[in-house]
This record gives structure tokens, sequence and C-alpha cells, in this order.
């Protein structure tokens, strides 16, 4: 297997976007990245995108893309796992790389959600439809009923969950690209409106517009793009059950520890070795989850973990330095290219006022559903 | 590179299949290649699939089938491109094995249209939303289009588009697996409803529900699962405009030539190897193009080629012996892979009444839109 290397970036903000289309957000971000990149052609292109369809009447994006950017003719597919497209996109062109079937992949998340009117409706599409969804319950639902068994597990209060919002709008407000570009206190989480108890209006990631592209090409050719390339160390993509119903418990995302333990063996590491993360959080209560999946905080004791500090840029593991889905924006599609863009900025000390001094190892972890499907990539310094 | 094989295959019937829903059709024809190739297990799995947001309100099937197939866990993903879904799925998967990520992988393509009332507009979600859809074209539209203009190019008549649908419906009469197992005379093909001028009822795809799935693995392991694996010596995936406004010609489908190319190049091979071939006739004038794009027919000469038998089985290039898509069936996610599955089929010589006598290579093109995307398989017998 070939080392596979991400050269270069680009990213629109985040927001909503009501003066660019789908396919305007697209040629965007990837035209950022290939400028970046000093290049205007690449073998492959890979879009990680939700549902242009039920979003905004268009598929396969694969093609209209490459044509939006002049390089029609190229390979090109759409990857879908929901919110974790991105993600799972970026593990595609990883293959395709990695594999020798092409020598650059240009992947481009993108959603375009505040055309909708219905966008609740259309996400719920993502959650088992003939178990769940039959039912009346939607997203904000299925991650309040994780939250509360969290909460009885391990003692989680409703002020830990604040915390991890309070933590990433104070980062997300350090971000140029950031939707909410804004601190919030506790006592306004916990004040703001309830959506599904105990989930309040800021303990979820808003409804958003946007794009985010990286190139990728083997490590060896990296050179001919720029003079800092990061390495993609790993890749681990892994499922658990898609209704909440069958989980082995519900305070526990088995896809995010799965997809983690494929990515550090892959790695040859464990999450002591990592020294920033971009991870999924949709909901408060994802990222208190996810970073127990991931071993960076022990099991059951992330509930303090934003609070302390301990997840906060300063802190020993700083945990969604780009605001995460919370603050910076979550246009689906979209998150997992953008979470790899921040780990790609922090490793070339490109980060500004969010940089993590001496980050030399990163990873990002992206889900989809309420945990049905999550992916893992881990990111090295060259 | 590592060489990938296909091992195993399985496949629902094609048609009306009112008993079955998405979920159902995948697990039905996933079973059957688990079954075949005797195990329960694989690393990977890989859905073909244009719409289920769209048509039975589900994305998200990575996990939902992984989940329904007792194989939660696994690395997931669904892939989209449209009508060439299913071989885009294949793609990615070839790339999975190819480059060492997985041992073992699954690809299934589903498609259950019926249970939607606006197929039409649904599909028409894969052309150019903001210069074809608006305008209130869909896709026989756009595939009368390109008729008249390969009917003005090179003289194409009416009767010859009609000898595709006869030769194609003569073939998957002898498939038990079609949705339309009865031949069909030019004469009824030719007083048949006009569905978009010149293109009739008879010259159209069906609307269908249907899965097919293979398994793949690394070539040196695959007697661990059959004594007569099938090599895949190439895949090849490109693209062109999106609208047929921006073609550099209507009746030429550029992708197709492209893929193709690509196909060619990797397996060391041209048109003049090929033995058999399943190619994407969503409408008869596609694979009137298609063959010509392939280089099977030269160009402008393919007109007379079903008409003529040269395309027929028995004749020089057996072309859709399954009966293509106009008569074994069109579940859009599924058709790439049940092309693949016939062709493996035919290189196992496990074809019945359909069997070309001494294929040892064979191809496939699966595609997108009104050509927009194509991928090109090439398959050997080992």
């Amino acid at each position: 297997m070939r080392d596979v290397a991400i050269v270069a970036a680009g990213m629109t903000p985040f927001g909503e976007l009501w003066h660019a289309s789908l396919r305007d957000l697209c040629v965007e971000a990837a035209m950022e990245a290939l400028k970046n990149a000093k290049t205007d052609q690449v073998d492959a292109l890979f879009v990680g995108n939700m549902s242009g369809g039920q979003f905004v009447g268009q598929e396969h994006l694969g093609p209209l893309f490459a044509d939006q950017l002049g390089m029609s003719g190229v390979a090109a597919m759409r990857v879908e796992s929901a919110c974790a497209s991105g993600g799972t996109a970026l593990r595609a062109a990883f293959a395709e790389i990695a594999s020798g079937l092409s020598e650059t992949a240009l992947v481009v998340g993108v959603e375009k959600m505040t055309d909708a009117t219905d966008v609740t409706e259309i996400l719920a599409t993502a959650a088992d439809q003939e178990n769940e969804v039959y039912h009346g319950i939607t997203f904000p639902g299925l991650y309040a009923l994780i939250a509360r068994a969290h909460m009885q597990a391990y003692g989680t209060t409703e002020e830990d969950l604040s915390w991890v919002s309070v933590k990433n709008h104070k980062q997300g407000a350090l971000n140029p690209k950031a939707q909410f570009r804004r601190e919030v206190t506790v006592e306004e989480v916990m004040s703001s409106s309830m959506v599904s108890d105990p989930l309040r209006l800021l303990h979820c990631s808003p409804v958003s517009d946007g794009a985010a592209a990286v190139l990728l090409c083997p490590l060896k050719e990296a050179k001919k793009y720029t003079d800092r390339p990061v390495k993609i160390l790993a890749s681990g993509l892994a499922t658990d059950s898609m209704a909440l119903a069958d989980r082995r418990e519900l305070a526990s995302l088995d896809a995010v520890e799965r997809s983690a333990r494929k990515a550090y063996k892959m790695a040859g590491m464990g999450p002591q070795n990592m020294q920033v993360a971009e991870v999924h959080d949709c909901f408060a209560i994802a990222e208190i989850c996810c970073v127990e999946a991931l071993g960076l905080v022990e099991k059951g004791k992330a509930g303090s973990a934003a609070r302390t500090g301990y997840t906060a840029l300063g802190g020993c593991i700083p945990v969604n330095t780009s605001g995460g889905l919370k603050s910076k924006g979550h246009p689906v599609g979209a998150t997992g290219v953008a979470q790899a863009i921040e780990i790609f900025e922090q490793l070339r000390e490109e980060a500004g006022e969010r940089q993590v001094e001496g980050a030399r190892i990163g990873l990002t972890q992206n889900m989809g559903g309420s945990g049905a499907s999550s992916v893992v990539h881990i990111f090295q310094k060259v």
C-alpha cells in the first residue's frame, strides 16, 4: 500500500449562505484547494454529500462537480454515509491513491441545507426508517436518549453537556470560517430553549451550508504540490446497528470504538499519541461519548472533561479546536472533510489563534446517524 | 496493486417486487452471494444505490445493510453515481481490496423504485437540475435528442433502434432473473406507444426493483471461496459534461469512450479482445452509442449491429446476453452489479442457454444520467 498525503485544502465559510448554490459551494472550496496546490487537474474526484437529492433535487454530483470545475473527464463518484459522508469520501479517496488507481484525488465534502424547509425530516432518513422514523423520532430525540443513558450510567449532568458547547464556541470564536463566531456562557446554554429533554438549543449543532476540499496524492509525490505535506497514517471505518434499540448499551458508541481501534492498529499508535482531535459533536452528548469511545478520556469520565479544560485548547488533548460542529457549523456532507482540514492546518502550524503548540499527530472522527457509522483518520506531520 | 477477483454472486429476480422492501432485496442478494462463498463475514460492504432517500425515505444504507446482514461492525459505505451507482460501487470495492485496506468486500447494488409515484422526476435529479430539469426535460427526452442526433449523423433508423429491443428481449427470455422474460417482434416495438419521439415504450428500460451482490477478495485468496474465481483485470471510471448542451456532439458518449480507454490500457487489451459485453441500454439508442464508444462496433455503424446479429448471441460480439436493462430490468443502483454477475457467470460457463461458448474475457459498461458518468470493468477467466 502506498503512503498517502494531503497536500492542499480549501474551504468556504460555514453558515447560512443564501448567495451560494450547492455547485457554487463545491467550486469555491475546490478551487481554493487546487490554487493552493498550484494545479488545475486531478485524476479523480470524490464527493462527500449526504442528500443533494432531497435537499436541492440534485444527485449524480461526481460528474456535475467535475464539469463545474472544468475537469470533465476525470474519474468521479459520490460517497454517502449520512453525516459521515465527508470522512467516508476521504477514506474512498485514500484507497484510490493507496491502490495506485490514481495519482491525485480531490475530495470535496459539501451540503446545501438551508434551501430546504424540512431539514429535520430529511436528516432523519439517515436513521432507521422502518424501526425509528416511522414512530416519529428524529435525531434530537435519539441523541436525547443517549444523553439520558449517559447521565444515568455515569452521573453526567446537564451542566457537563453545556460546558461542551461553551468550550466549542470559545474555540470557534477564533475560527474565521465558523458559522457562530462568538462565545456563549454556561448560563446561556442552560437557559436556551429545550429541544428534546435534556438537549437544549445550544447543545445542538446548527443547519448549515458549506464545502470543504482536500487534495491527496502519494506521499512521495507530495513535494510537487507543497513543502509541508501531511501524511494520512491510518483510516478506520466501522458500523453499528442502525436502530438505537438494537445497541449493546445506549451510552456507548461502538462504531466509534471499532473505527478507532482499526485506525490505531493501522497507525501503530494509541489514543495516548494523539495531540489534537476533531470529533463529531453534532450534539453535546456526542462529543462526550466520542472522546470516550476514542480512548481520549476514560470511559464514563468525559462528562467533566470540557468543564475542567482537559479537552479544551491548552488542555491535555484539545478537542474540536475548529469550534466543532456546534460552533463552526455542520453542513453534513462537508463536516468530515472540514475536520481533516483543521488537523491539516494544526499539523502545518497554520491554525493561528487556535494553534496547538508542537502538534505532530492528530485525529479526526466523523459519525453518521446516531452512531451507526464512524470513520477515523490519523494524520502525521511529515 | 494486488490482483482482485470476484468469487461469488447473488441476485434477486428483477421486476415489480411488491412483497420486498429495499432492505429485503439487499438481504436476499447478499445472502445468496455469501452462501455461495460459504462465508458469513466480510471486512467491508459497498452499497451501490442511486436514491434510497427519494425513493423510499432511507439514506445511510451502508450501516443499515451491514446491520440487516448480521455483520454490524464492518466497514461500509454507499456509492452513488446515478444509474452507474452499482458499477461505481464495484470500482470503490476494487480499490479497497487492491490497496490492501480489506481482505474481503461485498458489493450490493440495489434499488426499490416501484414504491414511488414520481419515478421519472426522481430519476431526473441525476440530470443537470439547473440547466436541464428546470426547463422540464427528463431522461426520455434527453435520450430522444441523442437518438435524433445519431439518426441525422449516421442514418440510424427507428427500425435499427427497434432491433436492439428485439435482440435484448430474445436474450432476456433465456434469463430466469429477467423482468420481461418474453420475446417481442420488431413490429410490436415500432407500434408501441410513443414516449419521446423517436423513442417508443419498447425502446425504454422499465421501472424495476431488484438487488445484485458480488464478493471480492485478493486473487491469491480466491480459492478459499471458489474453484472458479474471475479476475477483475481493469477498472475505468470517467465523466463528461452533465448537460447535453455542453457536449462536443450529441451522438457520441465521451465518458464511455474515456472509461473504456482507461480500462483497456489497464488491461493491456483492446475491444478486439472482448468476447462478451454487458452495456448500458437504458434506452435502445444508449446501446447503439455505447457499443460504438467502447470500440466494439465501428463509429456510426452500430445502428445495424443488432439487426444483422453482429451484437447478438451467436454473433461476433454478443452484447447484453442477460437481456440488458431493457428486458432484464433496471433497478438503477443494482444494474452495474448485475452486469458484473452476467459476465461472471459467462466466464464460469454458468450462463445456461445464454452461454457464449469459450468466453474467457468480458466487459461491463455502466452509465449514469445521459452519459455524464461511465464505468467499465474488464474480467478474465482464471
